[in-house]
C-alpha cells in the first residue's frame, strides 16, 4: 500500500458451502487488481446457515449496523437443505437488500469464448439485466388465513411505487448509454395492468430524456422464449424483482451455467453499502471438495471495484477471466487452480 | 353421421389474424377423427380484436351465456397490435377462463422427431404443465393510487385458496398416474412463503393419496434453468397461474416453437365448457398469407376430443401430426398443405 492508496472497508460474508471456498479468491482478486491504488480492510461476518443452525441467529441488529458502516459487501453463498425455504432468504439475503435499499440488482450475462452454451446456436450473448431489488412481490406483504384448513386463503402482494421504479429505470438508461443504447422493458402488462402501466409510463417518460437510447417492451413469457431463441437481441433488460429473478437464472443457464455469472445488489445513491456475489448457491453437493469454480466470485469482485470507481482494475479482472476461460475452457480444475490461473493473468 | 353418433355443440372463436386461418383445420380434424362416432354442430362467435375495433364489444353477456350452453370451445388466437395490452386479454381470454371456471390450464410439451430444438442436446422432451387457471396474480386484484404522479403506488395481489389449489393438485396427480408418475411442484416458496407454503402443504397432503407418484419441488428460477439444461427430467409440472404462463412459453421454445404446442383451459368438473387453443398468437406479421402452420390448432382439436372422452380419436390425431412432422420436418408448406397432409394420415 502506497501513501496514495485509498482505504476501504469491505464486509465479507462467506456464508455456507462453497461460498466459503470461493470468497477468498474474490478478495485476492480485489487486492491484486488494485495494488498501489486501493487497500482493503475486511470485516468478516459469520452469517448464514451454519450460524443459524448453531445459535438461531440470522442477522443480528448489531451485525446489520456494522455492515452499514462498511464501503461494500462481498457475499459468497447462503443456504443449507436442512433449513426450511424462506428463513435465510427472507431473514438474511432479502433483509440486506431491503435494509440497505439496494434497489438495483445488476446481473450481466455474457457468453465467454470457450464456454459451451446449451443452445445450438447461441450467437453473441452480452446483455445486462437491471432488476429492481426493493419492491414488487419481494416486499413480504401478504398473509394467510385459516392456515392448513380447506378454507385457507393465502395472498402475496406486489407493491410498486413510482419512486422505486423511476430510480431503477433511470439507472437502466444511464447504463444503456455506456453500452449499445437499447433498453427492453420486461413485464406482464397485459395481465398485471396496474404495475405494468406504471412501469411502461415511467419508461416512456424517462426515455424522453435519453433520445439516443431506443426502448422496447417484451412480456415476461415472450422474454423467456427470446432468451432461448435469440438472446443476442438484448442489451439492457429492465424488469421488476420477480421477473428479474426468473429471467437471470434462465440467462445464466444460456451462457453456460451460473458458474460464470456475478451479481450486484446496488444502492446507486450510495447511502448504504452495495453487495456483490456470485449468482450460484452454496452447492452442498460439492462443498468441501475444493472443486468449486471461483470464477463468478472473482467476477463479483470486479463488479465491486467498478462500483467503487476502479473501472480499470475491474476491466483487468474481467479480461483475466475471459483469457482464462478462453484458454482452459471447461478443463476440470480445482478451486485453487482456477483462482491462481486467473490471478496470474492480472 | 350414423344413428349412434353422439352430438356435440362446439363454440368456435376463430379470433384474429392466423387464428381464422388455422381454426377451420382444427374443425376438419375433429370431424375426420370421429367419423361415425361423433357429430359436431358449430356456433361461431365473432369475438376478438376485429370485433372490438368495429363496435367496441369484447365479450357481450349474451355471447357468454350462449358459450356456456355449448359442450366445448375451440379458440384460434386473439390480438392485434392496435389494441392496448390488457384489454382483450382481460376482457375476453381471462374473462372466459374465470367465468367458465377453467381451473386447469393444461399444456403438453413434446419434442417431435423431425423438429429442431434450439438446444444442442435436448434429449427426450415429453412433459405436461398443469397450470392453475383461476387464481394467483391473474385475479385482477390490485389497483393504483396517484396515477401518473411521482407518488403513484400500484399493487397486484395474488389470491390463492386451498379450494382452488387442491383441485388442480388433484388433477396433476391423476394425470401423473397415466404418465410417468412424477409431479414437480414449481413455485417460489422461499420468497412467496404464504402462497408457497399452502401449495407445498396441499401437494404433500394429496400426494399421500397417490403413493405410486413421486413428487418433488423446484423454484421457478431453477425450473427455467432445467428447462434449458435438462428438460427430460420433467413429467408433470404443477404450478400457479403466472409461473405456468412463463414456463410454458419457455417450454414451447425448447420444443422448437409454440407452433407445435396446444393448450386446454379445462373445467375438470364439467360444470362449464372447456376451451382448447393453439399456444401461438394471432401473428399479424404473417396473417393473410396462407402460411400459418395449423399443427398446434389441430393438436388442440385432439385435446378437445380427449376431454370429451374420445381417447382413440385424439390419439389418432396426435399420431397423424407426429407422422407428418417426422416426414416433412420443417419443409415450408402452406396452411392448407399442412392441414391436408395431416388429415390424409388420419
Ligand atoms: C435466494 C433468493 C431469495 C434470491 C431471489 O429470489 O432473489 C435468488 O434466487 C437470487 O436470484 O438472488
Ligand atoms: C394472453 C395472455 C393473457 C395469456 C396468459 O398470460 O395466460 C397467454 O400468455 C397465455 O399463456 O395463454
Amino acid at each position: 500500500m502506497t501513501e496514495t492508496a485509498q482505504q476501504y472497508t469491505i464486509a465479507v460474508i462467506p456464508g455456507d458451502g462453497i461460498g466459503k471456498e470461493v470468497t477468498p479468491w474474490a478478495q485476492r482478486a480485489l487486492e491484486k487488481a488494485t495494488e498501489g491504488v486501493a487497500a482493503f480492510d475486511y470485516e468478516n461476518f459469520d452469517l448464514g446457515a451454519e450460524r443459524y443452525l448453531r445459535d438461531g441467529e440470522i442477522l443480528p441488529d448489531e451485525d446489520l449496523e456494522r455492515i452499514k458502516g462498511t464501503d461494500a459487501i462481498l457475499l459468497g453463498a447462503v443456504g443449507d437443505p436442512r433449513i426450511k425455504a424462506g428463513i435465510l432468504e427472507r431473514g438474511l439475503l432479502l433483509k440486506l437488500r431491503f435494509a440497505l435499499d439496494q434497489y438495483v440488482n445488476l446481473r450481466p450475462s455474457k457468453l465467454y469464448p470457450g464456454v459451451t452454451s446449451p443452445l445450438a446456436n447461441p450467437g453473441e450473448i452480452d446483455f445486462v439485466v437491471v432488476r429492481e431489488g426493493t419492491e414488487g412481490l419481494y416486499c413480504g406483504a401478504g398473509g394467510a388465513i385459516r392456515r392448513g384448513t380447506e378454507h385457507e386463503v393465502a395472498t402475496e402482494v406486489s407493491i410498486n411505487t413510482a419512486y422505486g421504479v423511476e430510480r431503477v429505470v433511470r439507472y437502466a438508461f444511464e447504463l444503456a448509454m455506456k453500452r449499445r443504447k437499447h433498453v427492453t422493458l420486461v413485464h406482464k402488462k397485459n395481465v398485471l395492468v396496474n404495475a405494468g402501466d406504471m412501469w411502461q409510463n415511467i419508461v416512456n417518460k424517462v426515455g424522453e430524456e435519453y433520445p439516443e437510447v431506443t426502448h422496447d417492451y417484451c412480456h415476461i413469457d415472450a422474454a423467456t422464449i427470446y432468451m432461448v431463441t435469440e438472446p443476442s437481441r438484448f442489451d439492457v433488460i429492465l424488469t421488476d424483482n420477480l421477473f428479474g429473478d426468473i429471467l437471470t437464472d434462465e440467462a445464466g443457464a444460456v451462457v453456460g451455467g451460473v458458474g460464470y455469472s456475478a451479481s450486484g445488489c446496488i444502492n446507486a445513491s450510495n447511502e448504504y453499502p452495495s453487495m456483490f456475489e456470485p449468482i450460484h448457491g452454496s452447492a452442498p453437493d460439492i462443498a468441501g471438495k475444493g472443486i468449486a469454480n471461483p470464477t463468478a466470485a472473482i467476477l463479483s469482485a470486479a463488479m465491486l471495484l467498478r462500483h467503487l470507481g476502479f473501472d480499470d482494475a475491474a476491466a483487468r479482472i474481467d479480461a483475466a477471466v475471459e483469457l482464462d476461460i478462453a484458454e482452459n475452457g471447461s478443463t476440470p480444475r480445482s478451486t485453487d487452480e482456477v483462482g491462481r490461473d486467473i490471478l496470474a493473468r492480472l
